[in-house]
């Protein structure tokens, strides 16, 4: 799209509320009025819908939901992040296409997007179903000046900044399941990969996977995830806009990760004790290697390990684990 | 080159010091005499000269220089590692290489090899001068089941294992310079990069690139090089067959990662710090942010970083610097 039906696109989102004068988009622009008229036509073969009213203006009333780099970029509050952005119809992963991205040297703040995964992983290389237009599937890569031991936090960092983006664009108060599941009263909706590239000690790249189910329905999960996922429709019986979450989390994440930059870990391990469900509770932890672990999730050390104190009083460091609340 | 032909190559190397029988080679492959002196034929066109004289058999008299799947095969006595091997003629860089096919799933033990580097790198991005077939550009894919805070030790292992391999291929000894340098008598022949991929805190693959100026002429090095860089060639005057030198460092490096995951990284360390020039003296540590810290090289802990204590008796912790011995 054109910088300048871009910006265009840009100020009818800022003003949605309003009609915007011809004028007053020609003087912010630096065009002629037909110009402006000439973009806000193409706008309307792309999808989008304005209202035209004479003495008036223009006015957003729908923007057609696709992920497009104009639509998230109108409105995007960040310095850095989703500067760059990558949006497909369809990739097997945004996370792979990500790394090979980060490998080639792709800035900090770039953005993969794709309306559909055909082959979407979770962690532990578990699948995750990414259905078309549904949610939003999306990984970014950012460049922090760090040692490996410390990559794991943003995997904290990251689900407390996606709840408290969740919470901006629509409202809802979620909740963390350690390490990196973000739940609505107890039914599943974001997961969370973080994945490095490292240089011996020195972290080169973080790439941030995040899936969210946003308007999925009920009927388009497959059976055996009904019980255990849900979406933002399902949740609050109404469809969300996709590109105003993305630009929420962008800027949660921006801000949490200038604040650990600054300040180091401490506060983001409060903010995301705050949000954890399983901490003080009794826990089931299944490591990779099928050994279970039973104790009191007594919480998360500096490096995002989960402390879990067994019933002899023995606390174990878990680095890899599903858990489970217990019912006792 | 086809299965058959490569088992005839690995026979004629083991067998180098004696005439080794027709029959016996067709006994030992399942396949006739004529098919032996088929495939004798086709290596001599390779450019292997093979002798062969009536009653006694076939004899290697000359490999050439050339780093092949079937070369580095016949000799190889490793498990695991080599076992998937690409040999390239050219290639952008062997890591990055590597780096990909880590990602698309690549098994434990895949070696990318190439003749040349058009871009070669070292740590922190810098270039790395690796002319065509002068030296060994290697890139070893490992897969340990390890946290990703112990990843860094990989570089030390590596850095021990190269030294034994040179060792025994060459009976050089070598030294190294903390962190990923090897050096004979003060000046440098093999460079190590260690670099990471890892989902969370679990390690998914390290990616282990080797470089070495095996024979490498004085004249081949670029001017800025020509005092500090050195080759095999150079300080021993005579050419060395790369392939054995890789199979050694394979060898080398599957026996120290073997013993590092039943045993931990101790020995490891005990190893390494009987090679390092730099412990127990005096050097500079020019960290990536320019800082200078000048100091008593202690020791390395148990992450392999290295511990510097300045003249106030304060202990530092260097994840990433160069290095200087100081003269005093």
């Amino acid at each position: 799209m054109s910088k300048t039906k871009n910006h265009i696109l840009k100020l009818l989102f800022e003003n949605r509320n309003d009609y915007l004068s011809g004028q007053k988009i020609s003087d912010e622009i630096g065009c002629s009025r037909t110009a402006v008229w000439k973009h806000i036509k193409e706008l309307e073969n792309e999808g989008y819908s304005i209202a035209s009213v004479h003495k008036r203006g223009y006015k957003l009333i729908d923007a057609p939901d696709q992920l497009s780099e104009a639509r998230i970029r109108a409105g995007l509050e960040t310095e850095r992040l989703g500067h760059r952005l990558v949006c497909k119809d369809e990739l097997p992963s945004t996370q792979k296409e990500a790394q090979h991205l980060a490998e080639d040297g792709a800035e900090e703040g770039t953005v993969v997007l794709a309306e559909e995964q055909t082959s979407g992983r979770g962690r532990l290389g578990r699948q995750w179903h990414s259905p078309k237009g549904a949610g939003i599937w999306m990984s970014l890569i950012i460049r922090p000046d760090i040692q490996i031991n410390k990559a794991p936090q943003f995997t904290l960092l990251t689900a407390a900044a996606v709840v408290k983006a969740v919470k901006r664009a629509t409202g809802l108060d979620c909740e963390i399941k350690w390490p990196n599941d973000i739940l609505y009263k107890g039914k599943k909706f974001v997961g969370i990969l973080t994945e490095c590239q490292a240089e011996a000690a020195d972290v080169k790249a973080i790439i941030i996977g995040i899936g969210i189910n946003v308007n999925t329905d009920i009927e388009d999960f497959p059976d055996e995830l009904k019980d255990i996922a849900t979406s933002l429709r399902i949740e609050a019986g109404k469809t969300f806009d996709r590109a105003e979450i993305i630009q929420a989390i962008l800027k949660e994440i921006e801000s949490l990760y200038k604040m650990y930059m600054d300040e180091g870990f401490h506060f983001i391990k409060l903010l995301w004790e705050s949000y954890a469900i399983s901490l003080g509770k009794k826990i089931y932890a299944r490591k990779t290697n099928g050994d279970v672990i039973y104790g009191l999730a007594q919480g998360i050390d500096d490096e995002g390990v989960l402390l879990l104190r067994d019933d002899d009083g023995h606390i174990h460091k878990i680095y890899s684990a599903d858990i489970e609340l217990s019912s006792q």
